[in-house]
């Protein structure tokens, strides 16, 4: 049996997942990872151990420090709780890439089906309130289209990108009634200060008057948070046949101010929206 | 007084440095930091952390576990060894941008003038032996050309690469008796996988006749190795006005292979040649 996205990848064959620091020949995946039915990602490796420290009592009643699978390496980290595998991503898409191709080649191996992917993120908001939970309905580029533009072997590919919108709904309609929750278009570029017309890059061309117009067209363009790794989730998790979705927490309103001003306290509590909205909708497919 | 490439950016503001978390207003920056003539920075975190304890000891004496300024925060670290600054970048340009705005920010506040960056890193070599220490002499983006794009505002801005021949020939030269160094282009991607022409991500609808014909491009175009960074270094650098030059050790030839095959420990010795470069040059600047 192959992979279907990658001929060259064969069930039994022994592959060194280098990035997770995983061998096939040294670790049972089936064993292991067989029963994953969900993957949760995000940036920080810190924050994703919260979640999966939460999960695990949430789901199974432990409380034990979970097991890193990828203790091996720094690059990111890896844990399991019940049927949720949790991995940070990194910052922006080529990160997010590495971990996600490695992350399909380990449910491949372990021979998972139906697996849905969530990214738990934060990110900022255009004209919603901090604290907002923001479901992605469409990703746009920072272009403003929905196209996901990757090279290979030398070549540009545009690849169109595609939202599951019944699986959007579904966590939307779940969470609705206990947290603020808006769903819209989610603006996702591999920058965090010029092209999400930040002021306060080190590198600055620009005033408030073109940063205002800027947001402006995100708005009329339906998008109502930016961040940095959604676009390339949902190109890779569809090329490969996973369902995906987003779910990230706005730390601060682009229309008000470029760096988030809240308490330390407050961003923390903010934080932790998505994986409370995670958990709800994972518990409603058990 | 003004920060050069960003007006908004003012001396004595107060300014957070949220990825670093590092605020103008809690760390004397100057007091700190003025004394900073090189940044070393390299993707994992361990790696520079290994590179910081090295570069202490070796210039200052000092054997003590060295100070993470970024310890607030688990996106990046940040360490000092005499006048060198040190941080981990992550994988891929975005990750590296975000860190690079607030390095240059924090040297703008810090008053540092004349500060060479140094990437040390690991990359894939083509045609080269694993070992050799390539120094990079031009960088060519995925496409193979010389061009690094960003996004602005809504916009597709594409601006040329610069890399100091001088500052090469002068790292070149001061290492070249002590290992097997090369001097050549790089081709810097977003991407470990289907960019880099590999056979073994979850994505690949070509075969190794394409990679070869790939590589072979490659290398008609002077290209000795691939990686995922230095292209941006060599753009963001160039833009606010700093020297830059890349020291990354192959530890595989693409040509042969597309994983490491090499034992641990030999990578693990490969990995330091760069910070051994780097200290031979550093020491020939003092």
């Amino acid at each position: 049996m192959e992979l279907k996205t990658n001929p060259h990848i064969k069930l039994n064959a022994d592959d060194y997942l280098y990035h997770l620091d995983l061998e096939t020949s040294k670790l049972d995946f089936k064993k292991e990872f067989n029963d994953v039915k969900f993957v949760c990602i995000g940036g920080s490796p810190t924050r994703m151990l919260k979640f999966a420290k939460f999960m695990s009592k949430q789901l199974t009643g432990n409380i034990e420090e979970p097991r890193n699978y990828a203790k091996g390496t720094d690059r990111y980290c890896l844990y399991k709780a019940g049927p949720v595998l949790i991995a940070n991503h990194g910052i922006g898409t080529a990160s997010l890439s590495v971990v996600l191709n490695e992350l399909f080649k380990l449910l491949f191996y372990a021979q998972c089906s139906n697996v849905i992917f969530l990214r738990l993120g934060t990110c900022g908001g255009i004209g919603v309130e901090a604290g907002t939970v923001v479901i992605t309905d469409k990703a746009v580029n920072g272009e403003l289209e929905p196209i996901f533009s990757y090279m290979k072997l030398g070549k540009r590919i545009n690849s169109p990108t595609y939202v599951d919108s019944d699986l959007a709904n579904e966590i939307y309609n779940c969470c609705k009634d206990n947290f603020n929750v808006a769903r819209g278009t989610t603006c996702s570029v591999d920058c965090f200060y010029e092209a999400q017309g930040r002021l306060d890059g080190a590198l600055c061309d620009y005033f408030e008057n073109d940063k205002q117009d800027f947001i402006k067209r995100l708005q009329d363009k339906g998008v109502i948070n930016m961040e940095m790794e959604g676009l390339g989730l949902f190109s890779y998790c569809h090329r490969v046949g996973f369902k995906a979705a987003m779910i990230a927490v706005t730390i601060v309103n682009r229309l008000v101010e470029d760096v988030p001003t809240s308490e330390i306290d407050v961003i923390k509590e903010w934080e932790e929206r998505p994986f409370k909205v995670a958990l709800q909708f994972i518990r409603s497919k058990l």
